[in-house]
């Protein structure tokens, strides 16, 4: 069977490789709808392929100049045209798109019955007791695609949720993993986007080094999984092979293993609970070794902040994913130090009167204030 | 439920190992029939703890003596014996004693439709394609012991053998691991006796040393996963934390990792597919780095002589395990130097003519003649 699969966010790093994925397997995948930011040479090359009857783009003019080009192909734009692309009839949403942007079209879609291989973990973030409980009740399934909850879900598989002890998701450490606090005073913004280990877009780049990234990751296998805090655990390992873990109490660790390609998450996100076959495997042979270093939270800062944002639930996670998306969106302009975005988190975290159960309004409405200047 | 668990082979490595299992958890476990050698000191010791209904000795003498220390328990001595505990009513049978003698009371256990908890590598490696097809017949489970083997059992829930590319099993190398050839032809018993990681019998710790363990291993796993040769890797890993590995058609790669602690893989064949608490953790913060090396068939021949064997299939095998039985047997009485086993076992297999699709009866009296002196 060929399964249609749309993605909002189609040019964005983990959009592109799932577009790679659909083309290199036709036989298996179809391209429904996708949205795409402001890139319209990738678009352009993206329609090269594909013919994907429904196309959103961020601005309208955009959106206009395509209609010419392209009169076969329906345009929209803006959160409008999001919504319009998640709520589109597909067999499986990706949700490639970086902020908490996502958060409502993945709504719609859910709504629509449609299943999510979710990318876009700001959404979990930001809002994931309403969003997983919306998916619940509709029967939807919520797919990891990030490489650490694809690794998680895979040792999860065939086994009882009430035998795990613990998640440990592996953390590579970043651009800066081997540099003191003292010496991130003065890095650069280019520096914080040489990740060692994966390519990828560059706020979740920026995230990877500041540890933010591992935060959300903790704060969504909560979600995913429905494990507390004290038993999502995480791992300084370099190499980022060992992708995650998952510990059974009977002392058994599961782990999966692979190189650093997205596209076998991606691919795993869209065939599951089968596989398919993919080029490129692992080759251990050339692996002299794995290594792994406990924790360091005084170091990473952020990540503390994300087990205290779990812990204290509420709105206190919509918050500090907000402050984030303010502060690294300062550092990628210029305008404020790679430290001061975690002074920025910390602050408004601390400021902020936390709200238990927030409804979806009080949580956009946060979401959107914390995201501004706020002076 | 409680399980009730009959061992064949009590006081040995793994025997010993499953006593402590059952033990420690009288609320999922009760001891049945067991088997044992002439390790009375230790029989006794069970007997404080247990009181099976019947126990089977290896010699007429023994069992008399205990009749009348243990009244109201039934003794029974040698083949019979074995059998007479192997056909008892019971859930589950561990087959932990050494050698191709498991072979006849595994079947007798198989034909009561019992399902089998396999720590007996060489039952299968003499006649695995019998053993498997009367187990199929019967629809008797063959639960996996080996610490590798409940690895790859373990990788394997929830997925299709179909997706598989490749099992590949760890060896932590053995005994001399780090010496060349050349430093082999000079060590002795003891040092052959002393394993970095895994305290273990001594036929198997010698087993390990020459790599024959390894070898019998890919033929187990060949027929408790019926995937042919060339699907079936090993690779040089000195920590022996990860127990073994299944490698997916998507490139996913799926690792079962742990302490060099076997109660951990005997517990699962118990519990499967459920887990059940045990305390003793693996602790990743104190594991600095985890090593890989390719294997070396070369170094280590007796493994390229069980590859082999498996390839030419037939009564390879069984004439490779009894060559071996007997090889080891003599370096264990001091009658031959450690080099001197795989040339016995290389002479063997060389003067064999391989007959194909054997009868049970062909590998029974090849096996018994294999592991005699035969000058």
């Amino acid at each position: 069977m060929v399964k249609t699969i749309s993605i909002l966010g189609a040019t964005g790093s983990i959009g592109s490789q799932s577009i790679d994925v659909i083309k290199n397997n036709p036989e298996h995948f179809k391209l429904g709808a996708i949205s795409v930011g402001r890139n319209m040479v990738k678009l352009k090359e993206i329609l090269t392929d594909f013919r994907p009857e429904l196309v959103s783009v961020q601005d309208e003019k955009d959106a206009r100049e395509l209609s010419k080009l392209y009169p076969e192909i329906h345009f929209n734009y803006g959160e409008e045209g999001l919504i319009e692309v998640a709520s589109s009839k597909t067999d499986l949403l990706l949700t490639a798109i970086m902020g908490s942007v996502g958060l409502k079209p993945t709504l719609s879609a859910i709504d629509q019955g449609t299943d999510i291989a979710l990318a876009n973990k700001e959404t979990l973030v930001a809002a994931g007791d309403i969003v997983m409980k919306r998916a619940y009740d509709k029967g939807v399934n919520i797919i990891p695609v990030d490489s650490e909850h694809s690794a998680l879900f895979q040792c999860l598989k065939g086994e009882d949720i009430k035998s795990v002890s613990n998640l440990i998701i592996t953390a590579s450490g970043g651009s800066f993993r081997d540099l003191s606090r003292d010496q991130l005073k003065h890095v650069s913004l280019k520096d914080a986007l040489n990740h060692p280990n994966w390519s990828m877009g560059q706020k979740i780049t920026i995230d990877s080094a500041t540890m933010m990234n591992k935060g959300f990751e903790v704060i969504e296998a909560k979600h995913l999984f429905g494990l507390e805090a004290d038993k999502i655990k995480t791992l300084l390992h370099k190499e980022s092979i060992i992708h995650s873990m998952v510990e059974f109490i009977d002392n058994s660790i599961m782990a999966q293993i692979g190189n650093s390609d997205m596209r076998t998450a991606i691919q795993y996100a869209f065939t599951h609970p089968d596989r398919i076959y993919k080029n490129n495997p692992l080759k251990f042979e050339e692996l002299s070794q794995l290594n792994f270093k406990e924790m360091d939270f005084d170091r990473f800062k952020m990540l503390k902040f994300a087990y205290q944002a779990l812990e204290s639930g509420g709105t206190l996670p919509t918050v500090m994913n907000a402050a984030n998306e303010y502060a690294v969106a300062e550092f990628l302009a210029g305008r404020i130090s790679f430290l001061e975005i975690e002074e920025i988190v910390e602050d408004r975290m601390l400021s902020h009167e936390n709200i238990q159960n927030p409804s979806l309004d009080t949580i956009l409405s946060l979401d959107a204030e914390y995201k501004t200047d706020m002076r």
